[in-house]
């Protein structure tokens, strides 16, 4: 059982910037994401794209911007269970909560902040009749661990930028890639398909197109795909390997969150946007992109707000009666939990002879 | 008469970045400070000192985070009424507002935003009987166009970073610089105490320490200063000068705006956070520090929030009947008023071959 104060159901801008105002309240976070890594949308959808609309910021790229956050709280050390997606929540008689993921890890906490942006990323899978019975067994829609794929062979199909960024990056650590897509064009960033082009000139990468992976081999593991070309003539052929990776993008959805009896509307959770952004089951706090009301703007900006005041109620939750007084960092500097100190040099009183 | 459509009283961090929310939904702002430059205390107060809670800046100076939030909304081209305090607002048949400030100058637009952080900041002044006599007649509190002490002969007094700085910067300016203080010890940083003993040192600068100006001599200019010195025997001597600049500190006061019929509540605005952070006139908006509700930070990064949010109704009450979507700048771009365009750069589609 992992325990922490707050428990945050999502790991992108707004979840990562609670870490820190926790912080500045000495409370502990622990975030739990979907995807394999910290960062929400900006990292997994768009990090090379600019936003234009951070304040202070007149251009950031969306995985510098978590880069930042990142950087920003990690003096508070937060903790995170990655690539699982929080499926249930049960109170307990103390007031507590238990979050239980797909996977069974179970985190428990006074308060849970669901900062889920637009729901977990769920991968769209393609068509293929067996492709459920080979899951972690060699058939991934999201690469958690590239070192997973070192000396092996890989087939990867798809024809945005996830697909060409990963079989770049595997390239130069698998045995084999082999990239398939249903048509010759790619697309994505320019130098990203240059590369590729690059890559399968000099034999690094083994493209096929127009083609679609139809069929996995193997029996507990994949042993192979069943690839169908339709150039000039239609044909099937087999390719074996060790690994078939189908990055068709990813579809955010809502999901389980959607049965722990929160008040939804138009697929987000309501809030008390005249305090504290609780929802209607106290203890439990809804912050940024999947929340609603009155005037809502789904804007990262919003949810660094949001989850500022969010953690003063967190905060009167887990330390029933006590005060707190706000502290400027300006002046009263900041603590990290990793024993770091930062503060503003100190001004000198000082004779002029 | 400057019009504009949404007038913002205040040009700090808030009021800025109102004009970045606002220049998104093709509305122009202008500005009006007491200070003589934008970025209120963080720029007045406390330009190098180090914020640390402005979402993805794990630190950033004061001043700097003003100077972003210029090159953030230059595009926008905000207008600026500085150095001049909002006095007067007056409601229009047509359902706007002139606000006229305490030099005379009138401004009127449909939106007022009060983006005024704790008050129009007033300079704590000396004890000086005929001091009022000889304001803007040689007697400054604050420094707005340092280019008017070139070849002149000026008397600082003060004991802290605004009198240290000044005194530095003007050396180079002005003919003579005499910097005057009650102690011997001055409080600032230490590279700038360091510097004014460098420049005394080299006769750059007049030091008269501990010391008093009691008087000041002139007839509709100031002339001169009367200084006491206090150092084991008291004496009296004039020195002859073109300006005397007591830099006493600012203190913030509500000011005017207390007096605008707006409900006040411990010396702030109270305003609707459940939906727009309107006043109980409507039309006039409070965001930022100068702002309260239930649940109020007096943080920054709340003020963007605020103000973003207060747009869209600016928007409806500028533009009634019409519907705004939002577009999230990463996709759309951002269209300056100076017919700049920044956009991401679009994927491309190409064949790989």
């Amino acid at each position: 059982m992992i325990t922490t104060d707050i428990l945050i159901i999502g790991a992108g801008p707004t979840g990562l910037f609670t870490v820190f105002e926790a912080g500045l309240l000495k409370l502990k976070c622990h975030l739990i994401d979907a995807l394999p890594q910290p960062g929400g949308q900006c990292t997994e959808l768009y990090p090379k794209k600019p936003i234009y609309d951070i304040p202070a910021y007149p251009e950031i790229l969306a995985g510098d911007l978590t880069d930042r956050l990142m950087e920003q709280c990690k003096q508070f050390e937060p903790g995170f269970t990655l690539g699982e997606r929080a499926d249930t929540i049960e109170k307990q008689e103390d007031g507590s909560f238990i979050v239980t993921t797909n996977k069974g890890t179970k985190h428990q906490a006074p308060v849970v902040a669901i900062a889920g942006g637009l729901g977990s990323f769920e991968p769209r899978k393609p068509l293929i009749h067996n492709i459920t019975d080979f899951e972690d067994k060699g058939v991934e829609y999201m690469i958690k661990e590239p070192e997973v794929y070192r000396g092996k062979n890989v087939v990867i199909a798809g024809g945005g930028d996830s697909a060409l960024d990963w079989s770049i990056f595997l390239s130069d650590v698998a045995k084999s890639v082999t990239l398939i897509h249903r048509r010759n064009e790619f697309r994505g960033h320019l130098d990203s398909v240059e590369k590729v082009q690059e890559l399968k000139n000099n034999g690094k990468i083994n493209l096929i197109t127009p083609a679609e992976v139809v069929g996995i081999l193997g029996d507990k593991k994949v042993k192979g795909v069943v690839v169908k070309q339709a150039q000039h003539i239609e044909k099937e052929f087999e390719i074996e390997c060790d690994h078939f990776i189908p990055l068709f993008g990813l579809s955010p959805k809502l999901g389980p969150i959607a049965n722990w009896g929160l008040e939804i509307e138009k697929n987000a959770i309501k809030v008390d946007n005249s305090l504290d952004y609780q929802t209607n089951i106290p203890g439990i706090f809804a912050i940024g992109d999947v929340n609603t009301y009155p005037g809502k703007l789904k804007l990262i900006l919003c949810g660094f707000h949001e989850a500022t005041l969010m953690c003063q109620s967190a905060y009167k939750i887990i330390n029933p009666g006590k005060r707190y007084v706000l502290k400027y960092t300006t002046v009263a500097g900041v603590n990290g939990f990793d024993g770091t100190r930062k503060e503003a040099p100190k001004a000198v009183v000082k004779a002029i002879e």
